[in-house]
């Protein structure tokens, strides 16, 4: 039996790289997921870490995903609008070969929007959405999934739990950022439910028939409803529109189609929204990130939290002392990384 | 007493574009707030229609918006940025003017974003976004308010109602359109609560103490909750974000302190974005407006309604029989149209 171990940030990552590197992905692939991946153990999101890992070898396994892909800029997109082509592959080497290009237009033209296409999508967005704030710029972040989430008023599943992102930079400090699920709950969270055998919370899902449920079996074979009523059912059509139908990519009901399952990452597209905080504010009186901290103070000033407060303070114990694995999880990396495919 | 009466659209536009030039506004912004008045009495929505005039008079008499603004666009702003700067007059008639511009820019450069500074606001964003659809573009607006609505985990009014909407283009049908407070509910509908003497449903509000109540009286003293728990607390700090404090404009907490009194209408600044979906779409397989019809099919195919149902239909109600006003509301009128100003 290993014992628990602590990583440093640059190991954690070296060894989820090499993993994938076993798995047959290529090098511009590994090092993109590997960054995402030990982003989210270093933050203390777990369900973004390397609990990502297995998910993303079965899908690879069962060939759907490109490991091979090298996603590709494509030529003579309108003038605010940035598209890379994923080719199949892991959505977040598209993301940060888009990435420059998305701040460069942006810069110059005040808003941009980056468009990812045909990619497979396992990662939390609030990577990107902080990775626009580091370079001075606002973000917002949204994509499909696939369809598990019925929408407000109806019975059967068709929305995915379409992540919304949205981000502000703050100097000297982690930025404001948010980054939810349209859905009430996450899927994982219902599973969890049915495994401890609690019930749900009223209003998270209903069952086949339409009817509400606390019965996690039931709501899995059912649907899970959005937050926020009607609202968060508007939200996550939005998103089927924009980062799904207009951007010419799967919406949640056809990526869940040409997937054929729940049980591994769908393909579809995502699409990024960069503001330049800078031009927008230009000729007006005030600077915008000062007078965004005046917002921020009065919030925490009633008690009130920030969202992500929580995965910055983990993260700053983390590049302090390092990451801590537990036995299991330290066994489960050293199996993924001799047996490769063979370990999912 | 005067009986009922029907009005056609033109009839009850002319009459609300009479009254707010017998109150001194120029013929700009009397031909703008008509339209916006006119249009939610015909479809249906009370609330964003003739019962918006005494409030707006009482602006004007309370010295808290220009008259005799007349809009102007803003030169060399980014490229993708238009900016128009209301001059301290309604929001409606910069819309207007803003909006062919925004038009040629959302369809050269993919996405753009309309900016209006300095701007009295009071109408429904519905009609901006349909306004986008009209001409086949998709569009998202969003604007602060004042401070009514007490932040997730806070204790005491900062954020504003903060409407989020957003329209998608349908052809040969009304458009997708959604136009939300992102507070639990409007501050009208605490109001008519404590005029009924009925009890405020669990969840709306806090007292001043910062206690959850359901007394609307301790409701107004206190704040209000937004919709979605932290997700739509999250929305509103968003939008106080991007089209407060980004486009240098009023946030909520300071269009309350510079208004001082939460029954006249606040001046703030407001953000559109317009989004080209053939220029999303291009060099994609399949036509976005097509594909999103398979998707308004599959969510009434479950029984389920699109945002905004209600109101067409009382739109298309309303264009063919005209649109009834009590004899109350018809006195009104005829009120505010012989003594202008002097009425309220």
């Amino acid at each position: 039996m290993t014992d628990d171990a602590i990583f440093t940030i640059g190991a954690l990552h070296e060894r989820v790289e090499a993993i994938f590197r076993k798995a047959g992905v290529n090098a511009t692939q590994a090092g993109a997921i590997a960054r995402v991946i030990t982003a989210g153990e270093r933050d203390a999101c777990k369900s973004h870490g390397i609990y990502r890992i297995e998910g993303a070898l079965r899908t690879i396994k069962a060939g759907k995903v490109e490991p091979g892909a090298v996603p590709e800029l494509e030529p003579g997109s309108a003038g605010a609008i940035v598209k890379v082509d994923a080719k199949g592959g892991f959505a977040n080497p598209a993301f940060e070969l888009g990435l420059p290009v998305l701040a460069e237009r942006a810069r110059s033209c005040g808003i941009a929007a980056l468009v990812l296409h045909d990619a497979v999508h396992f990662s939390a967005l609030w990577a990107e959405v902080e990775a626009l704030t580091e370079i001075g710029l606002a973000g917002i972040a949204m994509c499909p999934s696939y369809a598990t989430v019925a929408p407000a008023g109806g019975s059967k599943p068709l929305l995915g739990t379409n992540p919304f992102a949205f981000g502000w930079p703050r100097e000297g400090r982690p930025p404001y950022v948010f980054d939810f699920a349209t859905s009430v709950a996450a899927r994982g969270e219902i599973e969890l439910h049915r495994r401890a055998g609690k019930p749900l919370p009223e209003g998270w899902a209903i069952d086949a028939e339409g009817r509400p449920t606390t019965d996690p079996q039931a709501a899995l074979a059912g649907a899970m409803l959005t937050f926020g009523g009607h609202k968060g059912s508007a939200i996550a059509t939005m998103i089927e529109l924009l980062a799904g139908v207009m951007i010419g990519d799967l919406t949640s009901p056809e990526a869940l189609a040409q997937l054929g399952t729940t049980t591994l990452y769908p393909a579809h597209g995502e699409l990024i929204l960069a503001f330049a905080p800078q031009a927008f504010a230009a000729g007006r009186p005030g600077n915008p990130l000062m007078r965004a901290e005046t917002l921020f103070e009065a919030i925490m000033g009633q008690g009130a939290r920030l969202p992500s407060q929580r995965r910055f303070t983990a993260r700053a114990a983390s590049e302090r002392d390092g990451i801590r694995l537990s036995a299991m999880e330290v066994e489960q990396l050293d199996r993924f990384l001799k047996l490769g495919l063979d370990a999912v």
